[in-house]
């Protein structure tokens, strides 16, 4: 594999390396995400703070990779079958070890949802072993591995829910192959809140939706919307990042698969939101504010939308994670 | 017209502003930009320091505009048809002066060759007028009047040379209605290398071989390369400059219309450019360097390509113009 230039994940002294190399079991929360971001379809993401899944990886004695332990949602146990066990055994089979992993998976993100469901999974089991083994891969390396347990859910190699899970913060996934994963500072004021409604909505039937062709007058203005969103985030421009937010190809389309869709953008723009768009392919909905009161507003007012269905729903109300997957307890 | 946020054309002190104020005549250097920047088609621009025009507008009783001199090249003096006049007018209409205003045009940009001709014109009497006035207007209302101009010479209302003419270095044109024009940074040591091959395109030929509909791929890859070009110059990564200097979409079309377009791709590429590409809709080809010398390699790699044809041709290197149109004398 080919050695990156960004330095192997950090956050930890030397005293702290060296614990958790004696360590033989990690306890890490993989963080929920939101992909495409409007304009950035297929390229960009940013990570959630107040969402997310509990894994414990042990080291063990026996080889190979055992998922031992399931909760929250039915998912299969053989690893070849589970998206947290395949990005392992990717890691796992690129090295020669004398020993094993055992991984223990509390999932809390709803396969499906649109937040990050399978990139959680899939960052989680390589994550907790890289600590494990005293982190001998970057994060653009255990990108690669994750990749492969996330083409187990979604039918393709993508990383745009992966990378802000692993990088936290705003990513942008240049390319997939060479992975060249950029990260986008962010303002510090910067919130999410996010609606999923109970609904299904089949990946095949959102990817059949989608054009295979656009007006390049629309890609134009796509381009001109996420290049101009990159340079908001940079600079801080919460007033340009509101006018970035436009999704003029891809949302015109899969926003019919999502109820009420409209009736939340209208609603959470009235009430100070800078944007609102489909997570991921959908069901769930984002909107981003500037600060915790108007994110909190926006809450309320998405609440005030689907309480009036018959549409189950939930809510979270997130600051922008900077950090991504982490050590807990 | 709306009054926008940033202040007005800056550079001198209270008492240069007092001094331009009581003068009745300027001398003023415009300067030739590059559009479209690969993946940047129709929305990226930069400005040039080593070409442009030299114009004089004096303050005059005689009400109204009026062109007194042209050289350098065969355009007509009737302002309604002479594009430094048409924007010229559109300033001059929207006030009610007691005075009018003559201009000298010294063109040193030929009509046609890709590097902003018309949009050093439309730039440069609006520029000069709103000096004299004691500067009324912004940079970006000053466009708004340049794209008038600009729009006699192209037929449609573009400000992607005419943004980087009026504020120099990287101009982002996030829209043109309303006009929203964001200033990406650039790093100090970013030099460009231009070749004009003279012959002609016409505008309408290099219209005609875009595509109306691009595939939906296509613009993805583009997109992420654009948010990556703005992410690059934002923190000063050539490299990534590099990886990120890639048209998709246009180029594989209108490269066609260049004689030898490939071969000065390949050359430049080797000498150690960033990247290379159309300039506008052509004839011109441009290329990024790092450092003064690695550009002038590009420069004899370009004549290399070009003096065994039997087209005639002049090449420009160029620092990034941070300023953009300028008083001189």
């Amino acid at each position: 594999m080919e050695l990156h230039k960004e330095s192997n994940i950090s956050c930890s002294s030397a005293a702290e390396n060296y614990l958790i190399e004696k360590m033989n079991k990690i306890k890490i929360f993989s963080p929920a995400t939101v992909a495409n971001v409007s304009c950035g379809f297929d390229v960009l993401g940013f990570c959630l703070d107040s969402i997310g899944d509990e894994m414990v990886i042990r080291k063990v004695d026996k080889k190979g990779i055992a998922i031992t332990r399931i909760e929250g949602f039915d998912l299969p146990f053989e690893a070849e079958l589970n998206v947290a066990g395949v990005s392992a055994l990717a890691m796992y089979n690129s090295l020669d070890l004398s020993f094993g992993f055992e991984i223990e998976i509390y999932k809390n993100i709803k396969p499906g949802s649109g937040i990050g469901s399978s990139a959680a999974s899939a960052v989680g089991s390589v994550f907790g072993m890289n600590e494990l083994l005293g982190r001998p891969f970057s994060k653009t390396q255990l990108t690669e591995f994750a990749i492969k347990g996330e083409a187990l859910a979604s039918k393709c190699e993508h990383a745009d829910n992966l990378a802000p899970a692993l990088f936290g913060g705003f990513t942008l996934v240049k390319s997939v192959s060479p992975l060249k994963i950029l990260e986008i500072p962010s303002p510090d004021d910067l919130y999410a809140t996010i609606i999923h409604p109970q609904i299904e909505i089949k990946t095949s039937e959102s990817r059949a939706v989608l054009p295979k062709e656009v007006p390049l007058s629309d890609a134009i203005e796509q381009w001109a919307n996420l290049g101009s969103l990159v340079h908001a985030l940079h600079t801080s421009d919460y007033e340009l990042i509101s006018h970035s937010l436009r999704d003029v190809i891809i949302e015109p389309y899969r926003s019919q698969l999502i109820p009420y869709f409209d009736n939340v953008k209208e609603a959470v723009l009235n009430v100070g939101a800078l944007g609102a768009g489909i997570s991921g392919s959908g069901p769930s909905i984002f909107s981003l504010s500037k600060g915790l009161d108007t994110a909190n507003k926006v809450k309320d007012a998405m609440h005030d939308v689907y309480s009036k269905t018959d549409i189950a729903f939930d809510i979270h109300v997130s600051k922008i994670n900077a950090n991504g997957v982490k050590i807990i307890n």
